[in-house]
């Protein structure tokens, strides 16, 4: 009887109603709540990478900024500060004189002393030499390129030091303010000398009388104008007067010398300033014709350690020049100048008698020792 | 008596349950949605903001790290590089010539033509001044710091360009390589002057006879030592024989001028070269007593845009020297000339014979600017 009760039917059905009613919202729901989730990830995903790779062009910009100002503050507190002109060389001296040591103290002294002035072609057209030739003489503008102070002055102008008075050996080593002396240690390291001008090809200009030693920069070249630059009355003071060049009293050439010679030049031949090998011995004559020894060579000649003399200037012992000694015997002290790589070994007496001995090859390493030897 | 069906009553009620439910389920679920469409819309605006400020980071990594390149780069590629050594000043010149306009074409052709040779304490100790005074002459390396295409020389030697050839007045114009003129454009734009050592006080060293603008960065001063310098018989070529240098006919001072130049002295008297105003005056007959103006000045004298001459070297039109022309009339031009920063203005007739005219005080920026219009 139960069985047939419209009361219950009626309540399941409506039941069944709300179910079916509920549970289609319940599942349309639940598909579209994994849509949701889903993007959720994928944004959590995508703002995760999008920050790392923040981070790390943060950092790479970071890391970049500082290494440029460490550039800036670098470039202006060395040689590109306003305080400071950067000058480049326009040509390289290739000179007779290999070392310092032989090199004269003046120029036009050694009128067989020729140089090569060799521009720089990528700087310098051969049209801006265009009359150079006409004149008889030429300044040249240069860096004392062998000042051993000379790469910290290039790096750290600031920095560098100079002495304010440097030792003059016409004054006995007595000291003298830099400014009234030649000397190549000044604080521009820039040397003025003249040299006559023999011819001009092209890019390069033979020059002669030259007191330049072999791979000097060069700054400028200027024409020799007698009317502005020749000053026949000017003075100077008693103690540069007193004359510091000795003529020696000859020279001659040991027995063997021409034969070392001619072996020699073959080697040298080609690339010499020299047209023959007797022109060579012409230079080595004028070269030797002077005393080139400093004075304290001159004063004790057995000290075999001696660095001392002039180059290219004035009133200086820093430098070192003057012939440099090698061997030493009591007695007969032999000397060596090298001249286009060659070494010229000689004697010179008590009475300053200049003989000769012999000439030899050097290889590159011995010049460049040599040179840093009295540099 | 339908009011009492119950089977009605039970429907109704089951209806509701279900409604019930359903609506319990929707607006749960209705929450929850409306919590993760807040959370996507959220971690949207994270990730945009993430993507722009990522973008923004990348940029300036890429700048920093382009202008870093170009730094360097620089820094290797000029100054500071082993091709180009660093020439920082040791002195300043304080001239009695304002402006290019006026000053000489030669050292020594205007004795009353002083300077003060001003060393940086901070580099330059009165020591090494020392023994300078014992010469009655010295040489004067220093900067062209007027030309025009310094700036870029100096931020970029590589780049900047010097003429091979420079118009040479004494040809008319023609040109002639830079090598075989005194022109100031050249590729170390380093000047050489002579001058009379008038004194040495301290860090400051009094010359006359000076060629040099009010201004000029000295890098080096030498003693002239007359038997390495000076050279009688060197030759020049025919074209610089021609003389440049004319002397006017007269040099006279009209009725007012006196009287103008006592005003103007008790302004400048302090800071001046001069002991007096009438030493000042004989500055101005000095100066005016050559023809200072250049040769298109004086072919065209009704030009009134004129900016052409010599400084301080031998044959070159570049540089802007010779007098300044401000104002014209037909006949009678008047040109100026800047002396310690008075302006003086004066006429020269057909027959060059010049009067001056009157003097009046410049403000230092009406130096500055006719020190660059003619630059």
């Amino acid at each position: 009887m139960a069985a047939h009760n419209p009361k219950w039917l009626t309540l399941s059905s409506a039941l069944a109603v709300a179910i079916i009613f509920a549970s289609t919202v319940y599942f349309w729901r639940r598909k579209s709540r994994g849509g949701k989730d889903a993007r959720i990830q994928e944004l959590e995903d995508s703002l995760m990478n999008a920050l790392e790779k923040c981070a790390a062009e943060r950092q790479g910009r970071i890391k970049a900024q500082q290494a440029l100002r460490k550039a800036l503050v670098q470039q202006n507190s060395e040689s590109c500060d306003s305080n400071s002109y950067p000058m480049a060389p326009i040509a390289v001296i290739q000179s007779c004189f290999s070392t310092r040591n032989g090199t004269p103290r003046q120029p036009l002294l050694v009128p067989l002393a020729r140089a090569c002035l060799k521009f720089d072609s990528a700087r310098v057209p051969p049209a801006s030499l265009e009359g150079l030739e006409g004149y008889s003489h030429c300044w040249i503008l240069y860096v004392f390129h062998l000042n051993t102070d000379l790469e910290k002055l290039w790096k750290h102008p600031s920095q560098s030091k100079f002495k304010a008075k440097v030792r003059v050996p016409r004054l006995k080593g007595e000291r003298m303010g830099v400014f009234a002396t030649r000397s190549p240690h000044r604080p521009c390291p820039i040397g003025l000398t003249v040299a006559k001008v023999e011819s001009v090809q092209g890019q390069t200009v033979l020059l002669s009388g030259v007191d330049l030693v072999d791979g000097t920069p060069v700054l400028d070249v200027k024409p020799y104008l007698p009317y502005c630059d020749s000053i026949g009355e000017a003075t100077v003071p008693e103690w540069v007067k007193a004359d510091n060049l000795l003529a020696v009293a000859s020279v001659n050439f040991s027995q063997g010398f021409s034969d070392g010679l001619a072996n020699c030049w073959p080697i040298v031949e080609k690339r010499s300033l020299y047209t023959s090998q007797h022109e060579f011995q012409g230079l080595i004559k004028q070269v030797l014709s002077w005393d080139i020894r400093s004075v304290s060579q001159r004063s004790q000649p057995h000290n075999s350690i001696i660095k001392s003399g002039l180059k290219n200037h004035d009133g200086d012992e820093i430098s070192g020049n003057g012939s440099e000694e090698v061997s030493t015997s009591s007695d007969n002290v032999v000397y060596h100048l090298i001249l286009e790589g060659l070494d010229v070994s000689y004697r010179i007496d008590c009475n300053s008698n200049v003989v000769v001995e012999k000439v030899s090859r050097l290889s590159q390493n011995q010049i460049a020792n040599k040179i840093n030897s009295n540099t």
